[in-house]
C-alpha cells in the first residue's frame, strides 16, 4: 500500500439494513396478503421476530456458513428469514418453487442445504421434493395455523419457534466477503448454476437501489415485490426497503395479474417490480376494468426479459412509468436501467419510448463492455454488436462448486452474460439477443428480440417468440411463434405487411406458428428451449 | 471464512466516478465563475484534462502515495485535480487558504506535500507560506493567462502542463483502502489534525449522496458547492456529481452572499451546500432584493454549524428547503441529515420546523450511539444526553501521524465527535452542544446552542454566540454575545423577556455583550475560542 487511507474498515454487511430498519424505521409497515386478508406488521416486529428466529436456528445447531433454504412465496416471514439467516452468519438459499421436484432436490443437494423452511400451502409440492434430499435433515413449516398433516420429519412450526426463542440474539461480527445468500439460475440450458452472494455485494446493491437515478427506493415508498424472493433475491428489494425505510407489501401466493392489480390499488403501492409477462397481464386487467386505480404507482421496474416497447407506451398512456431493468442472477441483479437522461425529455415522444425500451444506462458501480465475435471491444456507436461483459462489486466471480464455471468468465475476470447488445454514444445499452438465440442467416445475425418486439406491437398480437430453425440454403431462418389476443386472429400476410417497413427483407420470417400460449420458464420468461424442441428439430 | 461469497472483489475506488463521468455523462456541464465571466466545460473535457494532468504529474516524478497539494478556490481546475490525483494513486491534499501562512506551512510540512497547485489570485497569500515549506519542491500556478511575477520556483503554468502532456494516461489498478485525499481539521483547539480518506470511503460517500433520502444528487441537478473544496472535500459533492452525472457550477473566488445569490439565480442551481453563515447572508440579500429569483433551488444542505430554526423557517417561507446536515472532517463528512420522515408532514408546521432544526437521521451506512459522562450508552428517549460516537465506512479510524489521536477514539473503536446530543424515539439526533462549549452551572449542563438559537430567533438579532464565563457561586454561567441586524438595537431586558417562556430560569444569561460581528473560524463557524479569550478569561 503506497499510503494507507486511515478510515475505519467497518464491514459492509446486511446488519446495516437490519439495524436501520429496527431502530430508525420501527413503525414502517410490512404486510402480506394471506387467505385470511392482509396480515400487517412493521419493521420493529419483523426485526424482533428475526432475532427470535436466529436464536431458534442457533438452538437447532445452525452454524455460520450453513445453508438454510426456503420454499416459499413472497411474505413477511420470508423477509424475517432474509434478515435473520444472513445476519447470524448462515446462508439463505431461496429454492425456486416452480421447478420440477427432482430439479429442486438436485439444487438443494448441490447447495448442501441443512434446514428447509416450507410455506404451508406449498407442502404438497415440497413433499415430492423431500424424498430426494440428501443433506436437509430438518424442516420448518410457515403458516398461520397448525402444521397440516405432512410426511416431512422432523418438522417444526415456525410460529412455535418464534414464540419459544429468545429475542436477545447476540448477532456476530461478520466479514463483508462472507456469503449471505444463494440463488440458482433458472437453468434454461443444463443444470442450474449456484450464485453465492456476499454481504458486501448485497449491501452495496441495496445502497445503489436507493439512488435517485436508479430504483430510488425511499421512505416515501410502499414497495410491492412481485418478482419472487427466490428469483435473484426479488431483485434486492427486501434488503433495500429495510435499509432505506420503505414500507413493503408482499403478494403471498396471490400472484395472478388480477390479484396484483387489486393489491396495487388497495395498498397504494408506489414502486413495484416484476417480469414483463405480469405487466402484460395487468394491462389486460386494466383494459377489462377501466375503473382499476393504479394512480399511486410512481414507477415500475420490469426485467428478466426484454420489455416490449408497446407495453411501456400502453402504461405511459395510463400515467404509469415502466423502467426496464437489466441484469441476471449473476449480477446482483440490477446492472442497468432505462431511465431517460433529463435532456431526452425534449425529444419527440416516440424517440423517448425508443430509449425507454432499451436496457439503459449501467448503474453506478458496474462497468461493462461489448465484445465482438473477433474478441475486440465494440465502440459505443449504436452499430457495433457484441456480447455484454460486466464487472463490479455485485457481480459473481464464479459459480458454486461447478466445473462449467470457467466458460462464463473471461481470462481477465469479466462475466460473460451471453447477451448481445449494441451501445449508443449516450451509453444506452440495447440488447439485441442472447448469443444462443440469434438467428445466423447467410452469415449475418438476425435479432429475434427485435422481431418479437415488432410483432408484439401489432394490435391483434398478445405474445410472440422467434426462434431459429435449420435451413439448407441460409443455415438458419427465423420462425415466429405468435399468440393472438383473445377473440382475435391474424394471418402471416398481415404480419409480414406489418414488419416490412421496419426491417431488411431478409430479416422477415417465412414461417409462422400460431399458438394458444408461449411456453414459459419457471420465472416467467419465454421458454425458447421448449419451442426449439417442438419446431426447430428439423 | 465460514462460506465465502463468490462475488467479484472489484475495488471501490474513485475511478468509478471518473469513468462514469467521462463515458456516460461526457456532455454534462461543469462551469466556473471567473473574473472574465462563466468558464464553461463538460465532464468529457474535464476528464481528458485530468488524464493529461496525471501524465504531467507522472512526468514530474509524482508516485503512488505522494501528496499533491492544492491552494485554491472551488473551480473546474480544482475538480480536475480531484479526479486526476487520487486516480493516479497519489493523494490530493486540499490546503485551507484561510489559515495563517505559518499554519498552512505547518500542515503542508506535516503532510509532506511534494507539489503544490496554487490558484493565480492566491499567489500573494501563498508566497507567504512558501518560505516555510520543507517538503514541497515544485509549484504549479492555475489561471487563465501567463503566470504572474512570483517568488515561487520552480514553477509551471497549469495550462502549459495540460497542453504538453498525453491524454492517454494508463490509470493504474488501485487498492480500495489506499489513500485518495487528505484534509486537516480547522484546528479550533491546538494544531490541526490530518484526516486521510481512502478511495473506498469516498466512493461509498458518493453513492450515499445519490440516495433519494439523503442529498439525492442526480442527473437532474445543477450543483453549486459553496462549501470550499478544502473543507471536508466540499462535503463530497465533486465526486458525487461526477459519479451521478449532475452538472456542477463552481463559484471560484466570488464568495460573498451577493455573488452566490446571483449565481444561483443565473445558473438555475438546484442543489447547493454551505455553512449557515452564508445562508444568513443570502437571506439578507433576499430581503434587500425581493426580485432575486432562487426558485430553481430544490434543496440546500447547511452544515458545519447548527442551523438556526428561524433560518430554516425564513427560507421555507420563500419556498426553499434547507436541510441540516451534520458531520465533520473526520466523518466523510455527511453522517446525518434532517429530512423529515414522510409521516411528519401531517404534523403542525412548528413541529416540522423543530425536527428540521435537528441534526436528523443518521445516513445509511453510519452507526452512532450517545455516551453519557458515566460511560453508559444513552437511550433514544429525547432526554438522555451524551457524546455522539460514530462508526462506519467513511469515518476516520485515526489521524495522520498524530500522538493526540488516541484521545479521539474509544477503546472499542468509535470516533468521539465531541458533540453532545439527545436522540428522540424516532431516531432524530439533536446536538445540544460541543462537550467543550457546554456551560456547567451549579452541576447542571446548559446548552449554549439552544440559547443561541432562541436568541437568534428574535427579530432584531442577526447572530448570537453563547460562551461559559467563570462564576464563583455556580462555577460557570452563560454569556451571550449578540449582533443586531443593521439599524436595529436590542436590550438585555428585551432578550430576557424573549427567552423566559422557553427556558428554566437558571438557564437565562445575566451577561450580554453587544458586538458588531461574531468572530468566525476559517470555515465560517462562530469562533468561541476568540470570544472566550476576550470575555471569559475572568
Amino acid at each position: 500500500m503506497p499510503f494507507d487511507g486511515l478510515m475505519m474498515d467497518t464491514p459492509l454487511t446486511l446488519r446495516m439494513a437490519y439495524d436501520r430498519a429496527r431502530r430508525v424505521f420501527g413503525d414502517v409497515e410490512v404486510a402480506t396478503k394471506t387467505p385470511a386478508g392482509m396480515a400487517r406488521s412493521n419493521y420493529a416486529d419483523v426485526c424482533e421476530r428475526a432475532a427470535r428466529l436466529a436464536s431458534a436456528l442457533a438452538d437447532m445447531g445452525v452454524k455460520p456458513g450453513d445453508r438454510v433454504a426456503t420454499f416459499a412465496w413472497n411474505s413477511t416471514r420470508h423477509l424475517e428469514l432474509y434478515l435473520a439467516v444472513p445476519n447470524m452468519g448462515a446462508v439463505l438459499h431461496m429454492l425456486n418453487i416452480r421447478l420440477h421436484p427432482e430439479q429442486v432436490a438436485w439444487i438443494a443437494n448441490h447447495a448442501e442445504d441443512a434446514v428447509v423452511f416450507v410455506e404451508d400451502c406449498l407442502l404438497p409440492a415440497f413433499e415430492k421434493v423431500a424424498p430426494h434430499l440428501k443433506t436437509a435433515k430438518r424442516f420448518v413449516v410457515m403458516g398461520d395455523g397448525e402444521i397440516p398433516e405432512t410426511t416431512l420429519a422432523p418438522v417444526d412450526n415456525y410460529e412455535d419457534l418464534i414464540a419459544n426463542s429468545s429475542p436477545d440474539f447476540a448477532w456476530p461480527e461478520l466479514d463483508e466477503s462472507q456469503a449471505c445468500a444463494m440463488c440458482y439460475t433458472s437453468g434454461t440450458t443444463g443444470d442450474p448454476k449456484g450464485v453465492v452472494y456476499s454481504h458486501r455485494s448485497m449491501l452495496l446493491h441495496a445502497m445503489m437501489s436507493g439512488m435517485a437515478d436508479t430504483n430510488a427506493i425511499s421512505q416515501r415508498d410502499r414497495c410491492l415485490p412481485v418478482v419472487p424472493m427466490f428469483h435473484a433475491n426479488a431483485w434486492g428489494i427486501p434488503w433495500a426497503a429495510a435499509l432505506l425505510g420503505a414500507a413493503i407489501v408482499f403478494p403471498g401466493q396471490f400472484m395472478t395479474p388480477a390479484d396484483i392489480a387489486k393489491l396495487i390499488s388497495d395498498e397504494k403501492i408506489t414502486f413495484s417490480a416484476a417480469v414483463p409477462t405480469i405487466w402484460i397481464g395487468i394491462l389486460q386487467e386494466l383494459e377489462k376494468n377501466p375503473d382499476l386505480d393504479l394512480s399511486s404507482i410512481d414507477r415500475i421496474v420490469a426485467g428478466g426479459a426484454a420489455v416490449p416497447l408497446h407495453l411501456i407506451e400502453a402504461y405511459a398512456k395510463r400515467g404509469v412509468n415502466i423502467m426496464q431493468g437489466w441484469g441476471m442472477t449473476e449480477t446482483g441483479p440490477l446492472a442497468s436501467l432505462s431511465r431517460l437522461k433529463p435532456k431526452f425529455e425534449q425529444m419527440p415522444e416516440r424517440d423517448q419510448f425508443r430509449y425507454r425500451a432499451m436496457q439503459g444506462l449501467v448503474v453506478p458501480g458496474i462497468d461493462f463492455r461489448i465484445v465482438g465475435e473477433d474478441g475486440t471491444t465494440g465502440e459505443w456507436d449504436g452499430k457495433s454488436m457484441g456480447e455484454v461483459q460486466v464487472r463490479g462489486p455485485w457481480i459473481a466471480r464464479t459459480y458454486h462448486n461447478d466445473p462449467r464455471a470457467p466458460q462464463s468468465w473471461t481470462d481477465d475476470g469479466w462475466l460473460r452474460t451471453g447477451d448481445v447488445a449494441i451501445v449508443d454514444p449516450e451509453g444506452y445499452i440495447q440488447l439485441v439477443d442472447r448469443t444462443k438465440d440469434l438467428v445466423k442467416s447467410g452469415g449475418e445475425w438476425i435479432s429475434t428480440v427485435e422481431l418479437e418486439n415488432a410483432i408484439m406491437a401489432h394490435p391483434k398480437v398478445l405474445e410472440a417468440a422467434v426462434i431459429a430453425i435449420p435451413d439448407e440454403k441460409w443455415s438458419e431462418r427465423p420462425l415466429a411463434c405468435v399468440v393472438c389476443k383473445p377473440g382475435e386472429t391474424v394471418t402471416k400476410e398481415e404480419l409480414t405487411a406489418h414488419l416490412e417497413p421496419s426491417f431488411a427483407k431478409w430479416w422477415l420470417p417465412e414461417s409462422y406458428e400460431f399458438l394458444d400460449e408461449i411456453p414459459k420458464t419457471s420465472v416467467g420468461k419465454f421458454d425458447k428451449k421448449v419451442l426449439r424442441a417442438r419446431f426447430a428439430s428439423g
